[in-house]
């Protein structure tokens, strides 16, 4: 076993070439960006392919190689499964599936690695019947967990090679210019689906809304596009976008919200020019109402939000409070309406907001992120990809990324989940690493990292109840009784790559009754 | 010598690796898409550079390298000047430069060429000083003459590896991001750069208005810049773009403008979903506008309109006319504002509009072009880059690159200009193949291409004034008498590349009295 500088131990044997984690900037990049093939394609030639399977003959899919997947659709996406369906129906086997998400819907793809078509998953969140499968060990190889920024990451820097890239596409022309904001299926920001556009060998442009040429705006541009095809149904709309999204009623949610806030404004971050993320989650929007409230009293604009994005975002953007929200995933119809209305209300790729390996991502720009987790330990590492009982049931989308860029990385939960402590000794699996969060906030207090010892005096000057991770963690604890740490296996199911690509940690198989 | 397929003779000292033009999609792209070095900017990084000198030292600039810059600011651009000599202060020689125009304001170029700062040019069009020192034999290595899609196939496919390109910033944010619509230096589009800023090893975006992050709309990522210098002045404004650019009141010229513009109809092409691209020129936008009566008689809307973009077209798009307009370059204050504020009028990149070796291009759908020309040949060679006394005075930009792809390629030119024959047994320089140009419209007749035979039965069955090349070229030198051929000593002082990089034909070093 290795130990990386979290102390987290990693079996010799998976980590071969790969970088132990030694720090979220530890590792400088070498080398060249990525280059896919060269292609031409000539006047009078049609990119239309009237069926899935034409298409995947046409792209020169063969077994072991790599396809990958957008995730905007959510738990309404039927490409996925669509297109796996017909790959393996063509007799392919062995491939790496590589979705920005996994969703409950994708649960065909268990059938499919049972049936030796798919042999490695890399993804950012995985959540349903495919993560519990990896976690019983039902994938021959491990699976490769990343942040958005580092699957951005691993794309340019070839790390992940996409063979073939399937673009659900809501609205596409003739010629392979696409973008989400019209048609049955409307998603809005496209956003982490551009790098594989831009990397993959071949790309398919899966559409249930052909329009007439040229489309615009264009989120994915025909100079890319090899093959479209028109399917009759992208997903399910009710589940690719919810109605609103809304602010939590609880009174520990709203406890937690209001002194996350007064947390924000004590590290001086409610200010002119501000920026900040939050999540969709109603802990999270409550956190934005209260900055708000400050906002509003104090005239001040914002420079961006930034965010997977909601309604409540894009309210602020109307009333003024945000000069503009910079977006790569809608979470409900207003965003969606917003981003394909209002020229302030801007479509980035997923490189643009958290490649830790271009000439500077949003992430590195952003005050204030506001993030949930399923564990923290008393090192501030926090778990968003595992259960503690050690079932992957998540990963770190944007998590790690914002934390490692943001001035102030704010973690909000309650101290307990049903009957389990939040705050642990040692959390499942680190997700996010603790040198890059900066203060946990519960109903009990607000714990303040330890490097960030300037923080802890301003907000104990503000009255907050500062207390240290180590009390929380007790008073927990003395409620709850000390967990048991998950009952696991020794072999891996899946790798955590931090978003510099280096090994951060390790999910083990669970044990089956 | 080496002759092409259009019988053009290539020094064999030249030839070297280079193929040879063998037609205009002989060539088959091989390998991968040029890759730049990976690189990262950290939380907490600025990218603010105080001078231009400090951010040359940055790029690692040397000896022997090569720079790019970009002509959106045409002959009032003053960028190009000032970082030459900033990089000729520091000492640095043998430099190729690649800007994608040449224009008369870029005069101080020849300086740097004679003191050895620079020893290699790299264009799609060079009009003034520069081209007629290049002529007289100046540059010790041929310049190289591309086409507006063929820089981009070149800088794409590594032939034109970019060291460290200079962006001219009429609005950039501290992160880098860039726009051309704001600011007292606005241009409006800024397609050429993309490509620029998507190779170079280092990208130094130079700006006289600096906003406040984030910038919107970013023409330019933030991902791709490395440094930002904010300057007082990027050009003079009254020569970056001009006032309302307008339609010919010359007889000749309207009369040619009328009799193409029969021609497209003609040719089936003036129909709903029709697409078509005009050069700015009073007797291009004269065609436009007959073109528009046809339009408006027959409540036919256009699909996209493509240009260089003018007043004229802006109208149209207005009055719609044309779904959309698509814009690598604004030719007027009309065409700056209607980008600005018009979703419909969108800036694409120079790649997008016409690299062959893409996933398609714009060209490749277009109906119509309507190109001028400097000479033809009776086989419909057409010469737009040196004047027929052998001086280059202009260049392809987008000519071969739109007659490659349009459905109906048209020049539209009247026999003569002072006293020489425009039609010729031989033009003086191929920049555009004759089989890729479908009709010759003059003040004399219509010509059709040979190879267009079905055309010519159509336009004779309309009434057009069918003629023969030969027999054009024969009326014009009855009056004007057989024009000598350009006085050139037999050194070469610049290729001319196809848009795919195979070799068109050389241009020789004109004698001196």
């Amino acid at each position: 076993m290795s130990l990386n500088s979290i102390g987290r131990d990693i079996p010799d044997s998976l980590v071969g070439s790969r970088p132990l984690y030694q720090g979220p900037w530890a590792r400088t990049p070498e080398g060249l960006r990525h280059a896919p093939p060269l292609g031409s394609i000539r006047p009078g030639d049609s990119k239309i392919i009237p069926s899935l399977r034409e298409a995947i003959a046409a792209s020169g899919l063969r077994d072991g190689m790599t396809v990958s997947f957008h995730h905007h659709l959510r738990n309404g996406d039927h490409v996925l499964n669509m297109v796996m369906e017909v790959i393996a129906g063509m007799g392919i086997r062995d491939l790496t599936v590589a979705p920005s998400s996994l969703f409950p819907v994708h649960g065909p793809l268990v059938d499919h690695i049972r049936k030796g078509v798919v042999r490695g998953l890399q993804t950012n969140y995985a959540l349903g019947p495919v993560a519990e499968a990896v976690s019983r060990g039902e994938l021959p190889t491990p699976m490769i967990l990343r942040t958005h920024g580092g699957r951005v990451r691993a794309i340019e820097a070839g790390e992940l090679a996409i063979d073939v890239a399937f673009i659900a596409a809501p609205a596409a022309d003739p010629y392979g210019n696409i973008n989400g904001v019209y048609g049955p299926s409307a998603c809005g920001s496209l956003g982490y689906a551009a790098a594989d556009a831009q990397h993959a060998r071949f790309v398919v442009a899966v559409t249930d809304n052909l329009m007439p040429y040229p489309l615009r705006p264009v989120s994915i541009p025909q100079t890319r596009v090899d093959a479209v095809v028109v399917v009759d149904k992208l997903g399910e709309p009710k589940d690719i976008v919810s109605g609103s999204t809304r602010i939590t009623r609880d009174p520990v949610g709203l406890l937690i919200a209001r002194s996350a806030a007064e947390v924000i404004d004590g590290a001086g971050l409610i200010k002119e020019g501000m920026s900040f993320q939050t999540g969709a989650g109603g802990t999270s929007l409550a956190v934005a109402a209260f900055v708000r409230r400050y906002m509003e009293e104090r005239k001040i604009t914002a420079s961006f939000g930034m965010g997977g994005t909601t309604g409540y975002f894009v309210q602020m953007l109307r009333d003024g409070l945000l000069r503009s929200l910079l977006d790569t995933q809608c979470f409900d119809l207003e965003a969606v309406e917003s981003l394909r209305d209002d020229p302030r209300h801007v479509e980035v790729d997923c490189g643009y907001y958290a490649n830790p390996w271009n000439k500077g991502a949003v992430v590195n720009l952003l005050d204030t992120v506001v993030l949930g987790a399923t564990e923290i330990d008393t090192d501030f590492n926090v778990n968003v990809v595992s259960s503690s009982d050690g079932i992957i049931m998540g990963g770190s989308g944007g998590h790690a990324d914002t934390a490692a860029g943001a001035r102030l990385a704010l973690i909000v939960t309650t101290t307990r989940r049903t009957r389990l402590p939040i705050i642990r000794d040692r959390v499942t699996t680190v997700t996010t690493p603790g040198e890059t969060v900066d203060v946990v906030v519960t109903e009990t207090g607000v714990a303040v990292n330890p490097r960030r010892a300037d923080l802890a005096d301003r907000l104990r000057e503000r009255g907050l109840p500062v207390v240290s991770i180590e009390d929380m963690k007790k008073q927990i604890q003395d409620l709850t009784g000390k967990p048991s740490p998950a009952a696991v296996t020794d072999r891996v199911v899946a790798l955590v790559e931090y978003r510099d690509g280096s090994l951060l940690d390790v999910v083990y198989q669970v044990k089956q009754d």
